[in-house]
């Protein structure tokens, strides 16, 4: 893959966000990997070696909602082979078993891409009381985990975790367009290798995203909501500086990869707020401004790569409500954030009631926020998972394949508690 | 690349039709190539390294036909970077000289990705007059080569043949998926290596079409057009083996690609009649049938590899006249051919006349057909087109990226005429 160049970055304390690259190449062909800025070309090359070495330590968790099956079996046949594959479904179960069906498309992929997977559905009694069990009560309501997708996605790094490998990465499962998803895969690969820190996070912002506009397509550059949550994410950064600033592109990016060295350290927020309080969560942990828990991290820098991918993202419109619903939690973390500065906690508010989404004189609500995926014990999630969760599956088609088989989460080989 | 085993092929003569065969990964891993079909997973994988091997030795013919800029940058940008670039336009050049916009497209990204390109455009006098000096008078018309699709790809196909490279292949300049594009690449460099013959071609098609319909996407599976000449095209192999068949699945694949030393020898048909004619034609010259003029050719077998890719064929709308045309051009070469059966070609007049096509007591059209690229003297087309043809441009961008350049095409290392 070759990529733009990015020549300028934004510090905020040991956080390094990166100006958004270009993917200028999908293949940029068997040259040895270069790693380094092309000699006048301003772009550089991570070539197959450097991709791959990321890919058989990546997990690709897959958040899925009632996409048809069809659906299902292009996202899976995008994702490299060399990664493993976690789908954790929030589907229905009546009055048709939709997990069932995905998990059976699941199984037959695997089967004849002679490749592993983990399912796991967001509502079973048994992955509730496996995390109850591991230390992570908040997580659940009336007995289940929580709907949304932010806990959907807590669920899937600590699936990832307990594989041992060493990065997550997160891919909808409403994509129409298997190419896309190649893609998103291969940027987490290249952001990851040449961010060059054990703490590092990529984000995705896709290059169009085509809507429906009187009967015929057009290619729209940014979402509806993105541009929103950009902007107040770039002003918490411009009010520290006195500087404004541009560079944060990616505030709702649901394509995302990061280590999980930094990914079992930060703080998840739940439904849709989880994307742009990464960010946040970055910015309190490892800013400068809060004292930090870290002092390993901040030795190191925390670089966040953005890549503007090439594929339009074409999926499902979930309509106006959704996209409302999704800039407004955005605002609510930015707004309750330690680090965020009272001028631009005025400016949220002002924006809000000027949106309708608040009445004067009241604040915004606060967002769930979770504690760390790196303080559970994943021991015992494992031991629940396995005793209790009858949707928890581990596939492994690699016996078809002829190759020796073996679970992708093993009990004796999960990392320890942090 | 893993690909779905083709357990079935439908023989005429020395053409050797497989059945269409799904992807099912599009990036199948480091595995070392394979080659061979699975142990008991019914797919088998092209690795990277014989995928790239077909990449080094590929001529990638766009042709092009009033894109927008973007369009023509996103389907680049889809091509490994080991193929080499040949546009071909037949866009405006007035009141905007928009082969200028497309030159300089291919020129900025040939500068960004390193890489090399060979631009022309299809009514340039002076291509016109270095065909006619290489011997093919055929293709012009009022001093200028005709307009037209199959024009497009004879213009790409000797460009192609001049660089020395072992194979040729297609991808419309019109696709808003660079990942699709890619993954044709991808597909032809894997049914190229399978083929396992000197004389071999890869079909795409594709999985979907979506279109607009009520306000909504459907994701179509088969082209209007498509269902027609596929039908007919297997009704001409039934007639002879008295079974029917539905194995050809590709009769209009605009995407396709093939070994050199076959596309010299075929015939091409002009406008859209050369998809469906590239079929009829391999049976006239390797049916069995007629007598063939290739006994080398014969000794082989003609593998012709239909591959279904996984992306949506995501393209602008032409309009049901353009089908209407391509349905029925395809009927006129099926009908005009010397290997179809008296009962096919009165079928055919039958049809045509209900769908108003035809009137009764008419002949279907007989569409214009060029004597092989292989008859071509390319010295002299070389020498007239770097005389007189002023569109024609060798770019090199390997010069920017501190690699040695040459143009894609030298004068010294022309292949001789066949």
């Amino acid at each position: 893959m070759r990529l733009a160049d990015s020549f300028r970055s934004e510090r905020f304390g040991a956080v390094r966000i990166h100006e958004l690259q270009r993917v200028i190449e999908l293949d940029s062909g068997a040259v040895a990997d270069a790693g380094q800025p092309g000699l006048s070309t301003g772009s550089r090359i991570v070539g197959p070696e450097a991709l791959r070495a990321v890919e058989t330590q990546l997990v690709i968790v897959v958040p899925c909602m009632n996409e048809t099956r069809s659906v299902i079996e292009g996202v899976l046949s995008g994702i490299p082979h060399d990664c493993l594959i976690v789908l954790v479904s929030n589907s229905d179960r009546s009055p048709v078993d939709r997990y069932e069906i995905e998990a059976q498309t699941v199984e037959q992929f695997c089967r004849l891409a002679g490749r592993s997977a983990v399912t796991v559905h967001q509502r079973d009694p048994g992955l509730a009381a496996a995390f109850k069990a591991a230390g992570m009560e908040e997580l659940i309501d009336d007995g289940l985990v929580r709907r949304g997708k932010g806990e959907a996605m807590l669920i899937g790094m600590a699936l990832a975790a307990m594989t041992g490998r060493r990065y997550v990465g997160y891919v909808d499962a409403d994509n129409y367009v298997p190419g896309a998803v190649h893609e998103y895969c291969k940027a987490y690969a290249a952001g990851l290798h040449i961010a060059g820190s054990p703490y590092s996070m990529v984000r995705i912002s896709w290059h169009s995203k085509p809507k429906l506009r009187d009967g015929r397509l057009f290619f729209s550059r940014r979402g509806r909501s993105s541009e929103v949550t950009n902007e107040w994410l770039n002003r918490l950064l411009a009010e520290y500086s006195g500087f404004g600033t541009e560079v944060i592109a990616t505030g709702n990016a649901g394509e995302h990869a990061m280590s999980l060295d930094l990914g079992l350290k930060l703080r998840l927020a739940g439904g849709f707020a989880v994307e742009p309080y990464e960010y946040v969560d970055l910015f309190e942990q490892f800013g400068g401004v809060l004292e930090s828990n870290d002092p390993e991290v901040m030795m190191n820098s925390v670089p966040v790569v953005q890549i503007e991918t090439r594929n339009p993202h074409f999926h499902d419109n979930k309509g106006e409500e959704h996209v409302q619903g999704m800039r407004m939690q955005a605002l609510n973390v930015v707004y309750h954030s330690p680090v965020t500065l009272p001028a631009v906690r005025q400016a949220i508010i002002e924006f809000m009631v000027g949106q309708g989404a608040l009445e004067v004189g009241q604040e915004p609500q606060r967002e769930r926020v979770y504690p760390p995926v790196g303080s559970l014990d994943l021991d015992l999630l494992y031991d629940g998972l396995d005793a209790e969760a009858l949707s928890f599956r581990q596939l492994d088609g690699r016996a078809a394949a002829g190759l020796s088989a073996s679970p992708p989460i093993d009990r004796d080989s999960i990392p320890q508690k942090l």
